[in-house]
């Protein structure tokens, strides 16, 4: 009989966990971090295969050249499969493309003949890139309204694919909630902050929040400035989203941007070259491995060996 | 009247460029070089891609990993249509799949319930993957077919891709056949090799010929002698592909064989560790930048400099 009563609670701990799983999975948050991932990497691919795609049509066709992947693969397309009337390869080029161009350099082309082999396979290549950009299509669509879902305060502060972004990073909601300020700042930089912290070069400014525009357009000198002060608003927006689901973005959107202007008008200080930990000589030393001398506040580096 | 014959000459010379530049790409080998490319990357982007599905499928059906990725793909595309028949299932997974053991798990599944906007946005994903898969799939048969034509005793002696890797790597069939047996060992192992150059490190033994059965299963010692081996025969293939376009290979593989034997039967000498410049002392050196001293045969490295 014990044997039975252990069984049945062997039962029920297995349920528990299980729900226990359930329940943690139950958030969207996961499912929009997968989608963020998706994104990022699809769309590398997809740049890539473009560039490639341009480079093979340049094979047939030299003269020409576009700069937009789905009219390319659309036109590849049709070249490959013979359409090559006025009708087909304006709709492939959209608005504002030249199909007479494109026509008149069909017939006098310096470039390679199609073999039918090879006119499938370029052909295939390119309804690839029409795929993913389709697929890259639904996955900007979604990200935008999951994030106005689970990040709406944030998303109105930045930009839904910049949150997006943050919450990838930080791996999840909570987390990404009980961050500081300079945390946030940073995420997305953590190679730049390891290499400060190892070998004392600069430390970074800024991480995901770099694509910002007020960040992006700013003068140098200011732009360390200017995310910060995203990321202190950000900080907020992110308590709002995780724990009370208030929408206060726009208080703290008109707050930022009073700071920014702050920021702006403030004249810019020229950097003394010696402030703060010595950076100018540390960063011509980052690379000749752990032999730094101890210098003040980075004593943490191991004493040169003295071998000569 | 001297102007019209200047216009005459001018419309001549253009003629004959253009003439003289859709004679040079007439040859298959530029395409095959394309596709060759392309298929490296999209086979790269599709690994990515399938990872990526995986996990995020994942949050829906924890219970399920599959391997394969066509079948994940048409397995995530059934699911997000509500396809969850024995028939769809069974025929997603393909031969060797357990739709029984899926089905039981759909229902009882700990993972996330699948919103429509996730749905159609995962559904679109997968279908991404499943045209990469058709488009590898095309590029691989053409692969085959373009460097059986134009590298016949190559593709022979080795196998079609890493025939049309080579020669991609040269970057025209003409270098590609002038080049002495030693660059097409290394062919690919660029990086390697500089980093001898530069540093003393270890020299590489293969590039691309490290993907032939025959290296990769070796012994490690006599590795790089089987790819020398290969280069040697591969160096002669290529000439007969180029200029006399007979085709030799059945005798050349003959003879490979016989050489690779040969290799394989000699008893393996342990090796010393000084033998031939001293690579030990250097591997441990290699990234302490330029401060090395001279030692024998490395004359070339800086000095160190004394500032202690």
């Amino acid at each position: 009989m014990a044997g039975r009563g252990f069984e049945e609670l062997r039962e029920k701990m297995l349920k528990s966990a299980k729900a226990g799983i359930s329940k943690a999975y139950q958030s969207e948050e996961y499912a929009l971090m997968q989608a963020v991932n998706a994104q990022i990497e699809t769309s590398r691919s997809y740049n890539l295969a473009f560039e490639r795609l341009s480079e093979w049509q340049g094979l047939y066709l030299p003269e020409i050249k576009i700069g937009n992947p789905k009219s390319l693969a659309k036109l590849v397309i049709n070249l490959c499969n013979g359409k090559t009337d006025r009708e087909s390869i304006s709709e492939a080029l959209g608005e504002g493309g030249n199909p007479d161009n494109v026509i008149s350099n069909i017939s006098s082309t310096m470039g390679r003949k199609m073999e039918d082999e090879e006119a499938a396979v370029v052909a295939g290549f390119a309804s690839q890139i029409l795929s993913m950009a389709d697929s890259l299509d639904m996955l900007d669509k979604y990200i935008k309204s999951a994030a106005n879902r689970i990040l709406p305060n944030t998303s109105y502060l930045t930009d839904h694919m910049i949150a997006a972004e943050l919450l990838s990073r930080a791996g999840s909601l909570e987390r990404l909630a009980t961050m500081p300020a300079g945390t946030i700042q940073l995420l997305g930089a953590e190679k730049a902050l390891f290499k400060h912290i190892k070998f004392g070069s600069r430390p970074p400014k800024y991480g995901i929040l770099f694509k910002l525009a007020d960040v992006t357009n700013a003068q140098k000198e200011i732009k360390g400035k200017i995310a910060r002060a995203y990321a202190t608003k950000i900080c907020i927006a992110l308590k709002a989203d995780y724990f009370s689901k208030n929408f206060i973005a726009e208080g703290l959107k008109k707050n930022l941007n009073e700071s920014i202007k702050r920021i702006k008008e403030k004249p810019i200080t020229p950097k003394r070259e010696d402030a703060g930990g010595n950076f100018g000589r540390d960063r011509n030393r980052k690379f000749r491995g752990f032999h730094g001398r101890r210098d003040g506040n980075n004593s943490f580096r191991r004493e040169r060996r003295h071998r000569d």
